[in-house]
């Protein structure tokens, strides 16, 4: 894909170039190279993840947090601007040939009814406000003792099995059911004091609790839905409004990297049962790829392949934060399902804040 | 359009022929010929429309109906096969080459991250499961007295003004907020005893009130979702597991017609100031296109235009009622938000109901 | 991708269920499973095939067949109603929004220039007129002795090694060059006094010289491009005049088989070293997918496999050759190159035959 | 479409700002206001323009500039890092899921064919080497006495009749017929000595006077397609082999204006009745877009105006004249035809010259 790809920092990324580095003790643990895949908790035909987390009764104490009647919309607007990852399409028409897209005949010549529709051509579960459903990230796995070559999604399901040119056989988003619990919003960026998070920066356990104490919120429970703030995507929230010139910089210096979890982060959620990670940067785990060797590299994919790939931990991507942040609403209620495109890898979202 | 369409009874409609049908009396006085336009109960600059009938005290009243800690999702899955409107597209594609979309260099060379992408070329606001934003449909008005000639959109907004080939400059999904609210069940087809009403078949206030009663639930309130049931949906709910021929011949039965609602129910959701009314047909209307002359002609489009061009009132089609009817859940909180397509016609969605 | 197929007949090759035939002999020749991969006439570094065979003498000789100073051009046309294989989408668009595309701001007020814009999502280079470029057929080998395993394309490249998800990095048809040759044209269904021959129909080598002796003119020399008129177009050529039920019937009519050539006669173009075979159905050989088992399953795919795959030369399908035939126009100067479309798998087109 | 427009300075031109520039008077002698529309000397029902200049003794003549048995291709390369003008797509992706994009059961379990499709979303007919339909540009006329308000095309058809939402009805592609013809190329930027002209340059009569006498060949003739070489093309050339970050800047160069050609020249080939103007620039004539006011500003659009819409004779932009350019090859036959696209607005091209 390298000769294609439209960014130049993130195609390093995107282009798959080795760095050699070698892994170190906390990935060695989670290393499934010299053992048998790691089985979802879930069973063997689970193809739902952690949703599984979000009980009945855990759905009754989330309605309690809904105490003003406020809601907050976490999704990003999606438009032609959008930074994109290097290769992605976000395409966005109206088809109307010069007049409406079609008509309805309608009471006599002089008041009939029309109609607009768009045609969009995206990779539309990949692409701004993004949620990655368990046919997204893979693990590839070559030369293993006991485990068959190959690419490997959640409870083992492998591209070479569940692939297909339209549509994933398994995993879809068709599968996830529906996020209705307990929100938390981990505020690093202003418990920081700053409009955004530096690129590369790694937010530590330290940096969590911090947050959490300033916040004054419980710790995450299971079936939780945890929101980190970084402020990055201050970078393009206003493109609409800005001069190509400025939207080129923005989305340049957007791709180019972006602040992040530290893996021991999502060690915790892990740990907690969260049932989903949501943040505002683009990727979830911290980049700078202008600092080469990477210095960050032991970070690189860690929450994806240790949540969404190895435990059935959803992630979303591009949220917008910034209303709740403003609102200091820390506890929510966290409501949104994934569109049901069946086979499809993500979807793109609206979740709702309710509090 | 007519010469592309690809269903031949819904070409009827989509040709844009007129029968010279002529206004009685309930359309005359809604009739906007002679008249200025409606103007918008929420101001001449609103873009929000009925959402703004959801008030604080509403989102509180709404999360008292969370009992069970029950949830259902009202999204039809989307795919290749999905029944679609003549004209339209749904093309959902897993671009590879041959293998994963893309690749993150990652702890040596035996163990790697790779990722898929999904690629979708459609009407994503008008296929399958769909919410009508106030940038869909229009009244023509041509040769009114004190209207000018145009296209209109709600609010007095014309096409002639808003339209632009890469989304509209007004009225798209991103101004609507999120509908966080009572949500109602008029389950029809329960209270008929049928598995799907028959096409053509016009839904009657009578109707409405025998199912409120069967019941047992209070009538429409101000901001509330109204869902009613018709069971035309279940002509495609499993096409993914149908042979190709079976899915034709029940696409194209979809396509010919649809219960629907008579005028007199959206009037009556009008007066009691919903939020929204939605369906599981394709069109919200009934229309029955093997009947020439339609006898249903003073119901076609009666709802999108009085309902969503002059008051803001919004439709979603082709939802999936069958779990809530399954389940008798009558009321419950509905929690939703479209995507923020930022000057598209419409939104896909996948609401939850939670009861 | 059977459980997304469009149409139910085909959807048999397209699903790709194994029959258990065995090779017969005529194959076994050109097995390659216990051999080396059959190496390219045209050097290890070759990705323009057949057009090797058409030299500068060739390109003089070929001028020489422009008597009248007649042409046709030999494409089909692309629309909305393309009679599509399964899975793939041919949707034209045009962008607009109520107005034009864009707008050239000139001559003051009242004088302006505006534009229209297209906007296509198709398989491009195989939806109706389509040349297959080398990177379109590959065989798939599987425990071959001397062989890796893997899907091979022309001169031993793997899918494999050459796959990218936005366009293969080798064989695509920028690679190609131009057809500038002599054409001839074997009119099979004039010959039989048909229309079209039958589904399922196997054009033998007889058939092959029962027509060029009716016609008068030499055999296939090298760098010749060899159009072969079976009449199955003419299910679809006049589709855009055509009532819905009518295009859908005669499209799965269309896909539903074809007349097709015989495996002695691809054999007879290799070793003539014709440049390009050129024919009027969807896929070269024969094909009738009511009978069950096929009658012919020595003849699928081989075409494809020993011309296109083990040769380089290569194959256009869908080609409009009704006026040549009208014209008895049997001898031409053949002038097209395809599209440079960087890494695709063909290319649409509409070849000029001159006479 | 300004606010989704993706380059700045070509940006003024998709946006459609008026400049308030008077009419001058070599414009306003062509100037429909205060007249008829422009009557189509092919008669009024005429689609196809000026290829009825190309008659079979033009042809003939034609085919006798085939000297040498050489061919040029003069198509630029189609990828998803071609220079777009703003709002456009390009984007190709091979749908496969990992595998195959599908298969053919054949010859046993060890021995199968397996297929690749590529995707492409584009405006097809607009995007690198394209060529304008009669569908393409409009002049927009307003308050014109005997001239009803409307978009007008080419033979007084306006967008307001023929628009339609999946192809316009009439003059599309598929009405141009071929171009086999005598094709001349004006090596502009080799008559000056340089690699390419300067953005903005106005290549005017003395210039392909100049060009003429130096290349020894005679002026252009009824029929002709005439090629005229700016060296612009060389920025894109090559991005295949670039970084990004050199792709991103040469593409920008690249729309921020270009040399093109003087009205004067227009005129000279609208009088020598040839039947289509190719450039190796994206938008045949000259702009510089960080001039302002555009001292160039009679110049916009107006061979667009008065060659296409006016008189029918085409244009094709983004033509890679670099190998007749090398080759000396200033006479030779021409010979394409588009793409057959129904009601599209300009069609891809890979024209042959023969010489």
């Amino acid at each position: 894909m390298g000769r294609f790809s439209s960014t130049s920092a993130i195609a390093l990324l995107a282009a798959g170039l080795a760095f050699g580095a070698q892994p170190g003790p906390a990935v060695a643990e989670n290393n499934p190279v010299d053992e048998k895949w790691w089985p979802s908790e879930f069973g063997a035909e689970d193809q739902a993840g952690a949703t599984n987390y979000i009980t009945p009764e855990k759905r009754l104490e989330a309605v309690q947090l809904v105490k003003q009647g406020k809601v907050a919309t976490l999704g990003m607007q999606y438009h032609n601007r959008l930074p994109l990852f290097p290769g992605r399409t976000f395409a966005l028409s109206i088809p109307g040939g010069g007049g409406p897209t079609h008509n309805l005949p309608w009471k006599g010549d002089n008041f009939r009814q029309t109609f607009m529709d768009e045609l969009v051509t995206a990779e539309i579960g990949q692409a701004g406000t993004q949620f990655d459903s368990l046919a997204h990230p893979m693990i590839k796995v070559t030369g293993a003792k006991d485990l068959e070559d190959g690419n490997y999604f959640y409870n083992g399901h492998r591209l070479e099995d569940i692939g297909s040119p339209r549509g994933l056989s398994k995993l879809g988003p068709e599968n996830v059911g529906s996020f209705f619990t307990r929100g938390i919003l981990i505020d690093v960026a202003a418990q920081k004091g700053v409009d955004s998070l530096e690129k590369g920066y790694v937010i530590t356990m330290d940096d969590f609790n911090a947050a959490l104490e300033a916040q004054g919120i419980e710790d995450v429970k299971q079936g939780d839905v945890v929101l980190i703030r970084t402020g990055w995507n201050n970078l393009w929230r206003d493109n609409l409004e800005k001069s190509q010139d400025d939207v080129s910089a923005d989305n340049a210096e957007f791709n180019s990297g972006e602040p992040g979890v530290a893996p021991e982060v999502c060690d915790h959620l892990a740990e907690s049962k969260a049932s989903m990670l949501g943040m505002d940067n683009w990727g979830i785990e911290p980049y700078d790829f202008a600092v080469e060797p990477p210095s960050d590299i032991e970070s690189w994919g860690y929450c994806h392949a240790n949540l969404v790939t190895r435990r059935g931990i959803y992630l979303m991507e591009n949220m917008d934060l910034k209303q709740i942040s403003d609102d200091q609403a820390y506890e929510f209620l966290f409501a949104w399902a994934p569109l049901k495109l069946v086979g499809a890898t993500g979807s793109p979202g609206n979740p709702i804040a309710a509090y």
